[in-house]
């Protein structure tokens, strides 16, 4: 028996006791004739004390520790005379009687603190040493937790959680695959999943009814920020529903979640966004509601005045920043360097402050009266000692820049608190998206999502007017999980088919499979899924998924640690009937 | 709304209230002037009555309804005349008011019932119809059930579930990896992994202390029967543990899961028994002690007899049948036949009958005098009406085929009933396997399981003598799952791989990676890994694995529902790097 208790557990209760604890040293302190270990383990960090009158050789060894070494000590639980508050076994210590060293540790390429001196390769390196640290532990400890409590809740709401194949068919639809070559049947591939999308819906066929699974997807993506190869989704699935039954039910999980997971209690329902209304206040499908300064639309004040920028334009929006009139020429320029980014693309910035009396100032001034100027800061509610800024351009494009000035500008005036939670639903997607380059309409979500019923009839007449039956989750302006309402009506897949230009031997090929399938009584059904690692990442009030992962990749697709990718044997290829052909240049 | 009750929860008491339900119609049937569906979702079955006199045209829609047809029904519950006493709904019926086709249904190409017609490739073919049938269903919902209850107690046991990845590095040891060409990284391959091993040690290295994963694994092997080339494995490891913590935590789990998941409650301790016992006994390393049976050797009391079949074996084995003394001749030569078998391998059966009136009768009765035969029935415990049964040869080849005629006598006198569950731990596994081809001990676990304290100094000396500190749980003859206690300690790593014949730089190739995260104070630690398709089986009271996965593979490693594997773009393989190359005679 390598311990009788943790380095967490041990309280001012167990004053008098004899244990045994086994951990890793985190410091040695001498201090005159004594000698002080923090001993760490998963749960917690215990003071052990060796005192050189008493055991001068076991003081001795003591001292002789090095940080990261493995023991285990047995001695009495005492109290201590300077308490530590700070650490919730810091009214108590060890006098060590005893002491032995499980393993010796080399020193760590960098220190195993929640502040540490190692950068961020070097811990992805030796990334087994920074799990050691506790806040990076916190984390892994968090993804556990919120695991545990989602199929608890969906346990008790009748899912049945049912694990999907990883070896699939590679579908040409979409981003694009891993594939896997198949030994005993050379020459052709498996997939890994993007998604179990296609099985879930079986599953729906099959009548399981309630589905879910925390499944690992896969996508050969070019790594964007904060992309991962491999991933991990809440997969859910539902039959005899309609929209409303999933937003509820969908809703009551993440308040479990919310409630056991960080003790935040969510009474009221969650708001309800369009994603019309989320365009037009926040440009943006994912809005962060944490705090208001909505879009406001000012085209129709600025005409006709002889500013070209306006004129041009098709969209002129402000946002309110308030209290923000005593704003300098400085901080202004640093607003307008931010919106000229190529990421963010506007051409320029227009402001307009509200000084203390009322007077009103701006870039704009010798274009537009102050009477004209009032009614744009009346339009925003705007009063004394705000400051209004103004973006103009292309409507889409302008709102995805006034938005990203908008969260800019929420930052600074600290409205962007990570511990502040703000979820909303957006409903109402477009069913269909315009691509100008191949001129036709696409499938926003994918081909079996569907259409609103009250826009059916202008399926065929305005397609772009029609309404999906689609939903996201959003929780301070990251999407955490979407789904749809899923076409059940083969003459409505048809139909969708044809104004998405499948012909019919096309969709056949594409999705025939599960065409098939829907022929022997598939019923109405629908679902979403969530983005597991983003889930944790906003519990854990983070900003990225490589932090709730424990072994993640860079963005190169590496794992640095472990030195994956890497070439294979030449025997191996061969048994695949594979050669590996680089380009010459290279 | 499609529903306001499922098919399987209206009852008595239910009797008077307006319902509406939906489901598939699982059977049509007119009698008279009435027609009763029954309707099925995965919660059940409840009848739904028509009456022609009441609604004609109601009653004619329902007459034209078709097997699997997908519809919503309205109406009153309630009593039934004739109660069906075999389902739960069967107090009651729906007096129907409304009833509306959400979808249509093909003929199914097999019956949905629990004994269906269709062939074992149909129902894989259209395994989201076979999914329907209750057996079916009945496996996943107890899978989901096993799952929920293993992470209930893992999580209250302070297990983290930690995810680890899926794309790692293909290492040469062991089993064939399947492999994922790198777009990325092109000419540079993932693997994906045979077990997270190596990361849950990392993990333990990291201090995690105690972590578990249900984990999807891939051995790309040529399929045995009911292997999978994907499976899932509950993986588990532990730090400052020792062999008998293990195994009674883990113990302590399956109890947990008999308990929660059949209703079985294991009061006592699972039994222990050494592998060379179980060899000894059993003539396996996973022994099905439902039923005793025992090997009894005899060699000793055969000799100097001139039966050289005996003479020149190295072990006589026996086994008593008891009461099959009144076995036929033509039964003694299907057994004969059996042990024969090339899969079972023996070269003949000895046999030993005790007449009611205590005469002996054999096969072997001219060499052997009634009272030397009596000295063999005395041994084996063999009394009047027993059948005694004997092999001879080679001994491990010997006991492989005894083990092999004993489970056949179970099961012919029924004491292999798969509702009775009879588990044990295996443990004092060999450190080291001998391989006659090339001269050399293998590692049977793996290179890291830890030898047993007290036989550390055969080591050098008498390496086939050194016991690993490895268990295995076997249930029913069933290897579920096993592991060991890992070395952590740096200088006895080395002293094994030098008896496995590794030089320091070939170990360094293959395991420095590990052996490099054990420099920074690895904990003593150990684990084990369940195989949840197996556990699952068991518990279903199944002989395959097959059929408690949702979407299975046949035995060429593919999905012939889904027709994967298959070939893929030639554009794909570009983007890879990738050239197929055949052989040219295929």
């Amino acid at each position: 028996m390598y311990r009788t208790n943790t380095c967490g557990e041990l309280r001012i209760s167990n004053v008098g006791t004899s244990v045994t604890l086994a951990g890793w040293v985190q410091r040695v302190r001498k201090m005159g004739g004594m000698t002080f270990i923090d001993l760490r383990d998963r749960y917690g960090i215990t003071q052990i004390v060796f005192n050189n009158e008493v055991d001068a050789a076991l003081c001795d060894m003591a001292n002789s520790l090095g940080r990261e070494f493995v023991i285990t000590v047995t001695g009495e639980v005492a109290e201590r005379s300077n308490k530590n508050k700070n650490i919730p076994t810091g009214d108590i210590e060890i006098i060590a009687t005893a002491l032995s060293v499980l393993n010796k540790s080399d020193i760590p390429p960098f220190t195993i603190e929640d502040n540490t001196d190692g950068g961020d390769e070097l811990r992805m390196q030796y990334r087994y040493l920074d799990l050691r640290r506790a806040t990076v532990r916190k984390n892994l400890e968090l993804r556990h937790k919120i695991g545990f409590e989602l199929r608890r809740f969906l346990n008790e709401n009748n899912f049945l959680e049912i694990e999907t194949p990883i070896l699939i068919k590679s579908t040409p639809e979409g981003a694009r695959d891993f594939v896997v070559p198949s030994r005993m049947n050379p020459g052709e591939f498996y997939a890994l999943p993007q998604s179990p999308q296609l099985f879930k819906q079986l599953l729906m066929v099959s009548g399981f009814d309630r589905y879910f699974q925390i499944a690992k997807c896969f996508r050969d993506e070019d790594l964007r920020a904060d992309r991962q190869p491999e991933f991990t989704q809440i997969d859910c699935e539902m039959s005899f529903v309609e929209q409303e039954d999933i937003l509820q039910l969908f809703e009551a999980m993440m308040k479990h979640i919310f409630k056991y997971v960080k003790n935040i209690d969510f009474t009221e329902q969650f708001p309800r966004m369009t994603w019309a209304d989320a365009m037009k206040f926040y440009g943006s499908d994912k809005p962060d509601i944490r705090f208001d300064m909505k879009f406001v639309e000012i085209k129709d004040l600025t005409a006709g005045k002889n500013f070209s920028v306006f004129d041009d334009a098709d969209y002129v929006g402000a946002i309110c920043a308030k209290g923000c009139a005593n704003y300098t020429r400085k901080q202004i320029d640093v607003l307008t360097e931010f919106v000229k980014r190529p990421q963010v693309g506007a051409k320029g910035l227009v402001w307009l402050k509200i000084e203390d009396d009322g007077a009103i100032k701006s870039s704009v001034g010798k274009f537009f009266s102050e009477d004209e100027l009032k009614v744009w800061a009346d339009r925003c509610n705007a009063v004394a000692g705000d400051l209004i800024l103004i973006l103009a351009g292309e409507t889409m494009k302008t709102r995805k820049a006034l938005c990203e000035l908008r969260l800019e500008m929420g930052e600074r005036l600290g409205f962007r608190n990570p511990s502040v939670y703000a979820p909303l639903w957006v409903i109402d997607f477009p069913l269909f998206e315009w691509d100008d380059e191949t001129q036709r309409f696409y499938a926003m979500h994918h081909p079996f999502t569907s259409p609103n019923p009250d826009d059916i009839k202008y399926l065929e007449t305005d397609p772009g007017r029609v309404r999906a039956t689609a939903y996201d989750m959003v929780v301070n302006g990251v999407e955490l999980g979407g789904g749809s309402i899923r076409i059940h009506n083969s003459e409505l897949q048809d139909l969708m088919f044809k104004l998405l230009g499948f012909t019919k031997e096309k969709a056949q090929e594409q999705f025939g499979f599960l065409m098939n399938a829907f022929k022997y009584g598939a019923p109405p059904h629908g679902g979403l899924a969530f983005g597991f690692d983003r889930v944790v990442s906003i519990l854990a009030e983070l900003d990225s998924i490589r932090d709730v992962i424990a072994f993640p990749k860079n963005n190169s697709g590496r794992d640095v640690m472990n030195e994956a990718p890497a070439p294979i044997d030449d025997s191996q290829l061969e048994e695949l009937c594979l050669k590996v052909e680089l380009p010459l240049s290279k």
